[in-house]
């Protein structure tokens, strides 16, 4: 099928992806007399009193917005907040069909991070977390950082943290298979924007060996002056052995790549330039770094790709449902590292049946998969002290 | 019915009077194809190129946000915004019931004028519409007017203006009960904040002949140097019989008073001084100026109030969701006197049967009476040239 055709046809005739919807009925007197006034004055009166009560007395406790500036839609890049809203309303449809999450899409005219960070804070009021979404690197690491230190709910950048989860959920599985050890393991990331970036760091905390990061310009590494700020935060938590060099000599000798950067850009070459057994994860959409076909011919043990035509679709779309599940449920003040280590961890045991080079992850739409998130994120921020019940 | 403390029992129960539901499966792979990545980007591609089409492609055509700051929440005052947050998922409710539109609840973090209207130009390209609410006079004034000037989506603030629409269509069936012409009666209003303030204005502008307002300081009249720019505005369209004094000496020989104030300030006295067959829409809430039963025994004619105990409950329930499911479904620019005009006749239309002094409004879910102010005004809509289809 030729999705993005019949999915602009589907749009059309679906005219949203979701909509709102009473919980209550209102078709009598009595019943308007309590969902509305005069009966509502009394739990308006318990919120002004106790603001933490709207946790309990409003829908607040399970709402959510996915919100963007729509500077870096898919890989569409800067398209504007309007035409970000067809991935914002289908997020909102997945975060409450595999999440019980009620989301609602919003999109910020703004790509001043003061005005967009402000727009948030004013409205958080009505919200349990918040959910950012394809907003450009840099800006985005600035946005989450201002807002988490801000706010008291869980402030989540699912292009950073939720591909992160999601990677660290494969790679746990295909070591696995491969018979080697995380620790062990040289990772090349190649695309250091804001999911290149935030994979780097979190396989890092997350315990893998070591990590080369490049960018269009080759390795990144520590001492080149020419970077920018965040490039040389990451040159220097990476690439220990002072490589330099194009994306090829990064590989030479890797035992995993992962790549969130532009199509074609891995050649088969370069993977049989890899340790043996290559795990490779191309995941540049909608056209990746190197086929699947390309780099199975090129003797890769396991290869994933962002496309859900091939077996092993690494997507974000089975860590964000789970998680805020879970992070909601107890109440977390914020998402931290421990909850996030538990959704990978929860994300790679959920495979049904035996692991196979073909059967990484499991699918976006198995149910039990995202259950086994919540349960584990919720125990997570329990056991870490962030839960607030 | 203890309305309040039931009410406060059932919301904990509820724990939210809304939620948000996805229109679309995405049990399978193909479907999440579909609905998401990586048949999304077509969508987002066309919204690109003519923004006009996040109006088809997504469900913004039918979403529009009931933003509050928590400063004039019903009777209660500025009990901050979380605590506003019951009311309004409860309007939320109702649109949806009432109107088929997919409302959704957000209260904003500020009382700056500039940080409410910023906040909502930023987001303005979710929505299909605003509803304002419970935003303290004079602030809501000039933040409604920013905004409609501003945005090209309807704009609306349903405490000036729905309660004018309903209270409007109220009059109507009770002068016709009492043979009176609208052009010939004076009315008295009491309360000069943001529903009597905006009632005045739109009922001269309906074509009532003479309007007396009244504050807590007594009669507006025009050359009183110690009012307030809202008020000296008020004094120079009102009270061309330059009357001066307290409201007992408004009220005497008037045709119809109408109260949004405070509880108890109208005597039986008061009522029996005005003109034959007085009208009295006694409206504070929960405690209302003077009571129904009083106010029938001081000989008025037809007595309305805000409260559901009592017959003639004029409630703006009756406007908002037809005001906006009109106006959506022709997606007009803006919400001008045309299309109000046509929901207030609408509304005393929507009577059925006979009108009798306890029946002068069709009931707040009656949704006959809701589809036919949807259909007038959308009519209105595009014989006022505002229509964009």
């Amino acid at each position: 099928m030729d999705y993005r055709k019949q999915s602009l046809i589907e749009h059309a005739a679906w005219r949203g992806k979701i909509e709102v919807v009473p919980r209550v009925e209102v078709d009598t007197r009595e019943k308007l007399s309590l969902a509305y006034t005069p009966g509502v004055a009394e739990p308006c009166l318990a919120i002004q009193r106790d603001p933490e009560k709207s946790f309990e007395l409003t829908r607040r406790w399970n709402t959510v917005p996915v919100i963007t500036d729509g500077t870096a839609v898919l890989g569409l890049g800067d398209i504007g907040p309007e035409a970000g809203m067809p991935v914002m309303e289908g997020k909102c449809a997945l975060f409450k069909a595999f999440g019980g999450v009620d989301a609602f899409p919003l999109c910020i005219r703004s790509k001043d991070p003061d005005e967009i960070v402000k727009t948030i804070e004013l409205l958080a009021g009505s919200f349990g977390g918040v959910n950012l979404e394809d907003i450009a690197a840099p800006r985005c690491f600035e946005i989450e950082q201002r807002l988490k230190a801000d706010l008291d709910i869980p402030v989540f950048h699912d292009d950073q943290h939720g591909t992160a989860v999601v990677m660290a959920a494969a790679l746990v599985n295909a070591l696995k298979l491969v018979g080697k050890k995380r620790e062990n393991v040289r990772v090349v990331i190649n695309g250091a924007g804001a999911a290149g970036t935030a994979i780097t760091k979190y396989l890092l905390r997350f315990g893998v060996g070591e990590v080369t990061a490049c960018d269009k310009s080759g390795i990144l590494c520590e001492g080149d002056e020419t970077l920018s700020p965040a490039h040389r935060e990451l040159a220097a938590l990476t690439n220990r052995a002072h490589l330099k060099g194009a994306l090829a000599d990064a590989m030479r000798g890797a035992d995993v790549f992962i790549g969130v950067s532009v199509a074609h850009c891995v050649t088969g070459e370069m993977v049989r330039s890899m340790a043996r057994s290559p795990i490779v994860f191309s995941c540049a959409n909608p056209v990746p770094e190197i086929s699947r076909e390309a780099a199975l011919a090129s003797r890769a043990a396991i290869v994933g790709t962002g496309s859900s035509e091939n077996p092993n679709q690494i997507n974000n779309v089975l860590v964000f449902p789970g998680l805020f599940r879970g992070a909601l449920d107890v109440r977390a003040r914020t998402i931290n590292d421990e909850m996030m280590f538990a959704a990978s961890e929860a994300i790679a045991s959920s495979v049904r049946g035996e692991l196979s080079p073909d059967y990484i992850l499991p699918y976006a739409y198995d149910l039990s998969a995202h259950e086994a998130v919540a349960k584990a994120v919720a125990a997570a921020a329990r056991a870490s002290g962030v839960a607030r019940k």
